[in-house]
């Protein structure tokens, strides 16, 4: 509809008016220096060329140190051995969780089978922690020294990872001197923020949340009221019918008031839909209008309106920070083009006005790094220009080569000269070929799954996997033989050059390995083919493990249906788009396990005798309470949780082993994961989904190749739609860079 | 995004290229006839014109015929009088479920203690049912008359009104001549049709579901491949390990193929989540990643998919939709127009060409059924142009007074004379003592819930009411001295022309006339007040009442909280724009509810002795077995499995009680209510939400007041991004109008 994100929004004039905090004094050009400072050597201007020109490719602030010293540290810093040593220890830092005391990694998580878990030593994950700390000092430090300590001093994000720090290392001490006998770690609370510090995306959707967060508590509050009025109603009329014997409902879910509230809370899930409702409705049927219209207006109603209170803000958040990116790029090939043209135009005063020239640019582009790709496409296309100077528009054009997608070509398939093999090449290298081996791979299903269905009320052991295997046999034969004529037809490369057959090539070749050692070991097939085992594995896993790989494989028609293949493209690139709220899930469950942990930290021990001691009073229900509870099952109890399904039964084992107030954990994670996060999620799905399908781009995109589908960014979905930053803005910008002294 | 509906969309192309069907005869005007049904007289052009405005205002289409003895039939049949007796009849027809045979209305729903249902006569039912399906035979046959025998042959809605009303016929005499003792209904199964045709909007909204059906099914495909391919690959690795003691996951969920496939298919809506994976991750940990990747791919992302699937064909329907409607009421005006012109032309022929004179104008708009606000002010509008013959654009202009929202008007205060009078309705006119009012009322509400919270664990014979008594006598005599002296200052119509003062008058003389009546049965409170029951109700059955009506009265505070104003108010507004999903999840329901009535009669009956002797292992999980199973509970056990949760213990006891085919009703109706029309629920939600939130339009409802929220329809919220027709386009159509033959 309107375009999100107009020029009303507060948020888009926030981050378009960066020019109020420009420092009055640098704003205006020095007038012509002569010192070194500010007339910078040749070198030093294309060095400065390159990582403006490298900052707008990655969508990076262009606000740092640019004197050679730092402009090496800076490209050094964001080289991709100091970002994965980074990453690595951000992840390294994280995982340190699974063996840390409180926890444990066991196969099984029975409490009745289970043996002890392995304690790490005192110091063995102190000191790979204080490893992770001290990279985190490193890149704190340069980051600081190369933006500044102006920026650092305005920039909450770097404040904040100075303050975190300081809290871990100061925590870490402790931690050591006593030995790791310390009651509480507050670091290991702290350690999901270097994760998402890190990321900018992450950053921008926490930001979103914030923004959001005034609409979603006015909804809040109508719900609060909803289910206040509902309790009070539902107690009144449920509550205290004269006859003692059956009222059941009051007992269980209406008892108190803190009962009903979490009684209609969980309603609101409908996570105990029928079973709240059954004791009224079966004694009077009028009752369930109740419970209906309470489903119908909080779950309907006011649950679908946080879904578009949390869809249409973050459509408009996402529009602006997607035109922060743009103006980023812009920014930093403006800069690029004012620093290249500031060297051009010292020498020689050309009549043409000022302008880059072309040379320069290729020796810039020649040291920028980028994939070969897009290198070449922009190389070509500056030297089509000539020796004419570039001016500012025709520069920025020249990036626009950026926005194209990769275009992946296939090797040229082998020619072969006997016409044969030429016929013997068109047969197999034609899509038919193809579809006859989904044909087969289809058939290979279905034989497996006839015999499971045969197989299903047989024991293991009496089984007769005669037939199977020798099936499976002749359908391995078949899959190699395929992979080798497509070899054939294709050329190896080429072969490889699809990902299809990659996946296909690799599955097959492990079946023909896992075939071959079932051989070796279990002879060939014969009737009452039932031999001891041997080995790793019995004949009986081996034969599943095949008939598993078997079942995969089978995903490969994917691409081949159209459909489909549109559908999971389109998911695939989401995937990519979708590591910031990954991050952000993952920041939050991190917390919330952790605070999960010490919070109910040894409240269940293993029960005495078998364990079914407990005082549920229905075995159904009480696999919950023996294998979830303990907080070493932390991840698994916060997923089932967010899945909401049935947590109210999570809040009361909870309840009823650590108190009432666990309750305020479970609601608080609920509101974060379920309803914060998947609502979240789900505007980016319509987002992403909504722009591919509308009619426009779905022409386009039926007429593109599929490989194009597939390197889409949001970035470039939303192209068309966002604002390009206009000639004042971005020289506005620029005269207020802090170390760049731009004389013309 | 782009705009919906754009000229490539095959929909729009269809729904406005009506021309194509224009038979070419009709087309061109048949020169000047002196026929007397040519050119007709002044009379018969004025309830042309007449009739025309009021298809205009009420977006029906025009061609009907448009004789003298016609259009009085047509106007008769679209009276209130003649519309009301048919709705009436519609839902007469449809409310005859609830009592006939095979469906019971009883108190209690607890098959052990109910008494047998009440069995109407033969004949009962049936003539009451015959006197609806004449109704109906005589809107048909109206409907045919009017709209003429080529509308009718070419309608297919009006075809199948008239098969329906054929097998009905035939149906009800089978089963009176059979005295009622037919096997089955059919013309039940086909009730629901006469709601449907008779709301265009639902219609419409079933002709998007349908346009929407190829990316669902293709979709649900890959929702299938995924079941398959899961249920395949959990079959594998769970079943059949050899240890036979303990592995129980393989005989409950992955026993053999359906139970697998149906354990995954509710997993997908996650109703049965933490158990189905519970005994396979208490064996072995690894095991929750193939729950949890089944669940993310499936409910996070294609089920999502599903929803925004749905939500982007809804959209572009939605737009189209109204975008004929706004076609229709154009060319309702344009003929009113032209009937009205080449009236005034056919006397003189006026220099300034031909155009409609004002008076004839007036004339007709005294004759049009509308509201008196807008009459008034088209009337005035019409005035103001004086003698002046109006152009084609001027008198469509004039009908856009119709868009204006109603604003109510407050009747003036009353005026008194004494100074003291004066100052007594200033105090009690103004808004802070609605506000005062409010806040007792809060007190009040926290009274009640301090005292339930005290009682809670006291049973409710042996409580104290005294306290309470008194105070609810203190706070009503306050509400009633609240109400006169807000009648005092605004005046008795100033006061009920706010509808939260009617609310709250009603409430409050209701619970002063309950107060009485407690006082004159029960006496006045005092200490240790516990009479003996009198009369209808109890004295704890009467304050139970009052502090209900109280807690009730309490929601007259939504208006004055301005964010909960808005929500409300949208909402509010939503359930007006709703009527058209409402009448689908009707008409789906009533159609589920028979198929099952018939499908599940007789299946279960009360269990001997005290019912607890099912197989079921779980208390906690028979009472849908108890309660809901009998076929009479048919409404609450589908309102259940719509909700989702827990709805596999349904499929589990319906496959007990009746065969494995019981499923594939359960997930048919699954398919139906809760993945299509939740989710065209949730489009119409985000669609009226996004719209409403837009900054540009947000800014205006905060300017408009209340009522202008209030009002808005549909077709108004999206006008100003609808393409208005333009003249071709109407002209054409006009003429080939069939009955309507304009000469100029």
């Amino acid at each position: 509809m309107a375009k999100p994100g107009a020029e009303s929004d507060p948020l888009l004039g926030r981050a378009r008016g960066g020019s109020g905090d420009c420092p009055a004094g640098l704003a205006t050009c020095r007038s012509v220096q002569a010192s070194p400072g500010a007339v910078a050597s040749w070198g030093l201007r294309i060095d400065q060329a390159v990582v403006f020109i490298e900052d707008a490719i990655k969508y990076r602030s262009i606000n740092h140190r640019v004197d050679a010293r730092s402009l090496w540290l800076y490209r050094w810093y964001y080289s991709d051995l100091c970002q994965g040593t980074l990453n690595f220890a951000i992840y390294l830092i994280l995982s340190l969780a699974f063996i840390e005391t409180p926890s444990s990694l066991s196969r099984t998580a029975d409490v009745r089978y289970r043996s002890p878990p392995w304690e790490p030593p005192c110091g063995l994950t102190e000191s790979v922690e204080v490893l992770c700390l001290l990279v985190f000092v490193a890149d704190l430090s340069t980051k600081g020294y190369l933006f500044g300590r102006a920026h650092f001093q305005k920039n909450l994000w770097l404040l904040a990872y100075l303050g975190v720090l300081i809290v871990s290392l100061v925590d870490w001490t402790v931690s050591v001197s006593l030995l790791c006998r310390e009651p509480l770690r507050v670091r290991r609370l702290l350690r999901p923020f270097f994760l998402l510090q890190n990321s900018s995306m992450m950053k921008k959707t926490l930001k979103c949340i914030r923004w959001s967060l005034p609409q979603m508590a006015s909804v809040g509050l109508l719900l609060a009221i909803h289910l206040c009025f509902f309790t009070m109603f539902g107690m009144l009329l449920f509550a205290g019918e004269k006859d003692d014997g059956q009222n059941r409902e009051r007992m269980t879910y209406f008892r108190n008031l803190p009962d009903a509230l979490t009684s209609l809370l969980v309603l609101l899930t409908t996570a105990n839909n029928p079973d709240v409702m059954i004791p009224a409705y079966s004694r009077n049927r009028a009752y369930a209008i109740f419970f209906i219209v309470f489903t119908l207006i909080g779950s309907l109603f006011l649950m679908n309106l946080l879904t578009a209170i949390i869809y249409s803000r973050f459509r408009g958040y996402l529009m602006q920070s997607l035109q922060t990116s743009l103006f980023r790029r812009r920014l930093g090939t403006r800069a690029a083009y004012e620093v290249l043209s500031s060297m051009s135009g010292k020498g020689e005063a050309s009549p043409q006005g000022v302008g880059v020239k072309p040379q320069n640019l290729l020796h810039v582009l020649r040291k920028v790094q980028l994939n070969s790709f897009h290198k070449q496409a922009l190389i070509e296309k500056v030297c089509s220009y000539g020796d004419v100077p570039l001016s500012a528009s025709e520069f920025q054009r020249i990036f626009n080569e950026l926005d194209k997608t990769v275009v992946k070509e296939h090797p040229a398939r082998p020619e072969y000269q006997s016409p044969f093999l030429q016929s013997a090449q068109f047969l197999f290298g034609h899509y038919y070929f193809d579809y006859l081996g989904n044909f087969i791979a289809l058939g290979n299903l279905v034989s497996i799954c006839v015999f499971l269905v045969l197989d299903a009320d047989v024991l293991p052991g009496d089984r007769d996997d005669f037939i199977l295997g020798i099936l499976n046999c002749i359908f391995i034969l078949y899959y190699v033989l395929e992979m080798l004529l497509k070899v054939f037809a294709l050329g190896l490369r080429g072969y490889l050059s699809y990902p299809s057959n990659v996946f296909d090539g690799l599955l097959t070749t492990v079946l023909l390995v896992l075939e071959i050692s079932t051989l070796a070991v279990y002879r060939f097939p014969h009737p009452g083919w039932r031999p001891q085992m041997q080995g790793l594995l019995s004949l009986w896993d081996m034969v599943r493990l095949l008939n598993m790989l078997i079942v995969f494989r089978f995903l490969r028609i994917i691409p081949n249906m159209k459909p489909m293949a549109v559908v999971a493209s389109t998911v695939l690139g989401l995937i990519q788009n979708m590591r910031a709220f990954g991050g952000i899930l993952v920041v939050v469950y991190y917390v919330f396990a952790i605070i999960g942990i010490n919070l109910f930290r040894g409240i269940i021990v293993a029960p005495p005798g078998n364990g079914r001691s407990l005082p549920a009073p229905c075995t159904f229900r009480t696999p919950p309470d023996l294998a979830l509870l303990p907080p070493q099952a932390a991840l698994i109890t916060l997923w089932n949780v967010m899945v909401v399904n049935n947590w109210q039964v999570f809040l009361d084992a909870y309840r009823r082993y650590s108190g009432p107030w666990s309750k305020i954990y479970f609601v608080s994670w609920w509101l974060v994961s379920s309803v914060i996060w998947v609502n979240l999620f789900l505007a980016l799905m319509l987002e992403n989904f909504l722009h591919k399908w509308d009619p426009q781009s779905h022409l386009q995109s039926l007429a593109g190749t599929e490989e194009a589908t597939y390197q889409m960014s949001v970035e470039l979905m939303f192209r068309d739609i966002l604002e390009e930053p206009n000639e004042e803005e971005l020289t506005e910008r620029l005269s207020c860079h802090r170390y760049l002294q731009l004389c013309r």
